[in-house]
């Protein structure tokens, strides 16, 4: 599979429109000068195309499965993870305390991506990882982080977040799983969790489990949740794993896609384990690591739109099919040609989303401005929805240009989008980012989303000499974006869900215009060519779903369930 | 897999929206009485719900395989075939001369649809031998037509139709199979053809195929290819079937879904073919059957959303999940509401298309009227691209409804989304089906888009009192379809096959929307809703359609292929 890392697109979008320079100018992040990012990227993207890419297919053909308890992963995964781990890729932007680069988010974001292109299934291992250790960082004891963190950093050690049982998905105050403590100062963790993914792994030294369960006489729902870390095998003072805790992989699930990464049932049965956080809050804790863990599955979304991208245009370059012109391939014709350039557009406003998204988190932990906060707060569903629906269509539009041979396994073209179809599903369903979008982020009155509609309208004043009608679409898609979020902000919680799909879609294909007319302004030619193509023929999409919006939820109940099941 | 036959919606469309009495009324169908029709439904429906349905996870589960040769299908296909074979759905619309029940296509659409429903994989058999009964019907000698339809019709003999080469897959007039002239009026066929269709199974008694291939010192290009009847078997005179021919298939392809339905890699060496039709008039004959196999394609996306959609309803009804009002249930939820109502009226807007096609085709043949006709042409590819793009979308939602289970293979939803990716592809993809429709569809002037178009307008304007918003919805929507068809029509062929694509899914929305309103003008209170909530939220996705339609080439190949691959 030859991947190619688009490390210039990087580029570009740092310096010239989703802004890192502002990031690079706190103290934080200084450190990370343009010289040491370029670097970073360079070196990351060369083992993306010579290590993880290889690996791709394997996943998929040699499945990830469970032998006598013991989890065997696909050829190679070893070596890939290998290299993950001693590039530093892990703990990009962990804290150097504990060995991390200290880099911004924005710059792992970049990697994750490239990573995702590469070998999803491989790469969903470090991001949960990643996850754990933001999560340690933010909530655990002193002793626990100077435990687990070097050893999750370094990818020595593995981490995974285990929240789901089988009566509690998306209502995780359901979950029944029991923590009880004993006169160590441990907890003994009981109960089964499902959809563990990396639930193990027989390449790293350990498997570090991030686990909801209650404490006894907890209250119900979200409030009497604890957090507890069970490692697999028990560390000893100086971090060696010794004693095998008492928790086990049931199963592995036989899914769709991403076969090489296993997808575990899990049971503890009085397994060791320490709190992380205060009692009843683990919930705040298991937020830090969904929250990062959301931006990441968006660049999941997007990394493998980036490679079902480069796949399908390879596979135009080389097609030879009736009369076209030019190269001859079928890339010349009309209709291949759209679906190509769509592919392309809609990839790279996905990751202007998703790096802006980062810039966000970046300022807000450089400065904790509450506007930065805001932002990213506002920016993160967005940029996990739009970027996991942008991996779907485009992998499948990916499908379509390779014709017959996109049905056909052997080509990989299929395996992208079974791949990523689970993005859109976990860390919380694209739906439930929606409502996250109009209820939580909306509870400012708006005012998060005004402050983007306004960068928005002020780039489109800005390129109204320069770009006059593409400035102007945009201009008139942020205002009726901005009169409609208005309307919404006034509407009852059970109106904002009913269309709360539509009108992200919509934030998302405005927002995606902004950049495009930004990089239109700062861009060369086919750059220009790329917004044009995205703004005149791609946002007028928003205004059918505005439309949509404002129905909320007017006659959405008229059918009753009767009616829905009437054959 | 539990699957309820739509039967009274079929009854509903065929009474009161796709206008089946003109059909019956005319000397040709005049035995297709109400009675007759519904009868048929139901027993049809009854043997989709009892016998095929049940069958629909083997198929993937258990793929059909090559073992030495011989092609041995899924567990329980054999009894499934018999039953549809036994049932007669083979030849609904074949002509009684040769055991056929001579009924109109109309009935034959929702009978495949029902089938298609219960087990996609199987339903492609009989679909595959009705195309190749209405070809022989056509252009075969009286002798061939002797020999072979009541054997096809009977469903003792199957039929597969094989167009494609490796080197010629759309462009068809690439295609190098030889047909060599022998003593005894015979031809010798040789070549290679890959993605046939149930290429060969171990349930009929014969396997029929209609081979394209060219005659020593035929022109090059589509003029210069003739069509050959190629029987597994060599029947006698009494067509009981003798010496095994010399044909093989090679090997079966590894796909993303349809696992039950053998897709072959067919070797022809020197075997024994029959020609159809003219010398080096083998795309006319071919035609027939693609036409015909189109309006089927499209009927099988529809059945698979209206089998994703029931399994998916099923699902929701029963997950609790949540703080749901009402049953307690997801299906309270207003986002999964949502969801589930738009795949209910997606499915029916495309099963309406779908229907009215197949009327003008049963008026078509009834009268020969021209208009009629082409009415006919121009719905073909609607019906085929639109039902198989809904089958795709309402599949996808379908998986989505389903939460983190939609990713398990265990519950078949994620089956549905594989199955029917490939009804996007073949039979013409659908971006050629959409090029079909501005170029030849359009050679008219818009003639018959624009009676299409009068008639919504007219249903329009009678609904204007009862449902006035509604009615002004689709008048406004008709019009600027019929603006933007006129300005298309007006351009270059270039420019029509760059926003072929968006076109043709305007017009199906369109489409789609007129139907509703006529349906709403004429059911009860359900019925009304689901209109209502098509036309309210779902037909504004025209307006970014039509503006995308308005760009034609422009700009398309500002972005060179260099651009294109840049990373």
């Amino acid at each position: 599979m030859p991947y190619r890392a688009p490390v210039r697109d990087y580029s570009f979008l740092f310096d010239h429109v989703v802004g890192l320079e502002q990031v690079t100018a706190t103290d934080r992040f200084a450190e990370a000068t343009p010289d040491m990012v370029e670097a970073i990227l360079t070196e990351a993207g060369r083992m993306c195309e010579e290590v993880l890419a290889p690996l791709q297919r394997n996943g998929d053909t040699h499945p990830a499965r469970l032998e006598n308890g013991v989890v065997r992963t696909s050829p190679g995964f070893d070596e890939g993870y290998k290299a993950i781990a001693e590039g530093g890729w892990v703990g990009i932007s962990a804290d150097p305390e504990f060995g991390g680069m200290g880099l911004p988010m924005t710059v792992t974001t970049a990697v994750n991506e490239m990573m995702a292109s590469a070998c999803l299934a491989l790469q969903l291992n470090p991001l949960m990882t990643q996850g754990q250790i933001e999560a340690l960082e933010h909530h655990a004891s002193d002793e626990l982080k100077a435990l687990y963190l070097p050893k999750l950093i370094s990818g020595e050690w593995c981490g995974t977040m285990n929240l789901t049982e089988p009566q509690a998905g998306s209502d995780v105050g359901a979950l029944k799983a029991k923590a009880e403590p004993q006169d160590d100062g441990t907890y003994a963790i009981t109960g089964q969790k499902i959809y563990i993914s990396w639930g193990d792994n027989d390449f790293s030294e350990n498997v570090c489990h991030l686990v909801l369960a209650r404490l006894p006489g907890a209250v119900e729902g979200t409030k009497g949740i604890s957090l507890f870390m069970v490692p697999k095998f028990i560390p000893d003072a100086d971090g060696k794993p010794g004693e095998r805790n008492d928790l086990r992989v049931v199963s592995l699930e036989h899914k769709m896609g991403l076969h090489g990464s296993p997808t575990a049932v899990m049971e503890y049965s009085g397994a060791k384990g320490w709190m992380v956080g205060p009692e009843n809050g683990g919930m705040a804790a298991m937020f830090t690591m969904m929250n990062n863990a959301r931006l990441g599955v968006g660049g999941q979304g997007i990394g493998v739109a980036e490679g079902a991208y480069q796949h399908a245009l390879a596979y135009a370059l080389d097609r030879k099919q009736g009369r076209a012109g030019g190269s001859g391939s079928i890339v010349e014709h009309a209709d291949v040609r759209r679906m190509l350039t769509e592919m392309k557009a809609e990839t790279w406003a996905a990751r202007a989303i998703a790096l802006s998204c980062a810039v966000a988190i970046d300022m807000t932990t450089a400065t904790g401005d509450a506007g930065w906060k805001a932002r990213a707060a506002f920016l993160t569903p967005i940029a996990k929805a739009f970027g996991t629906d942008v991996g779907m269509a485009v992998s499948q539009t990916g499908v379509q240009v390779h014709g017959g041979m996109g049905f056909v396994e052997e080509t990989g073209a299929a395996q992208y989008s079974r791949d990523v179809r689970v993005t859109a599903i976990y860390e919380g369903t694209n739906g439930i980012q929606a409502m996250d979008l109009v209820a939580r982020k909306m509870m400012d009155g708006g005012e998060a989303a005004g402050a983007l509609l306004d960068e928005i309208v002020a780039d489109a004043k800005s390129a109204q000499d320069d770009l006059p009608d593409m400035a102007q679409a945009v201009f008139d898609a942020a205002e009726t974006l901005r009169e409609t979020t208005d309307w919404l902000v006034a509407q009852e919680l059970q109106d904002r869900f009913a269309v709360a799909v539509p009108y992200l879609r919509a934030f998302a294909r405005v927002l995606g215009a902004g950049f495009h007319l930004r990089a239109a302004m700062k861009g060369d030619d086919p750059r220009r060519a790329l917004a044009r193509f995205y703004i005149e023929r791609m946002l007028p999409e928003h205004a059918g779903l505005l439309a949509q919006v404002r129905q909320g939820a007017d006659g959405l109940y008229d059918l009753s369930l009767d009616d829905l099941a009437a054959a």
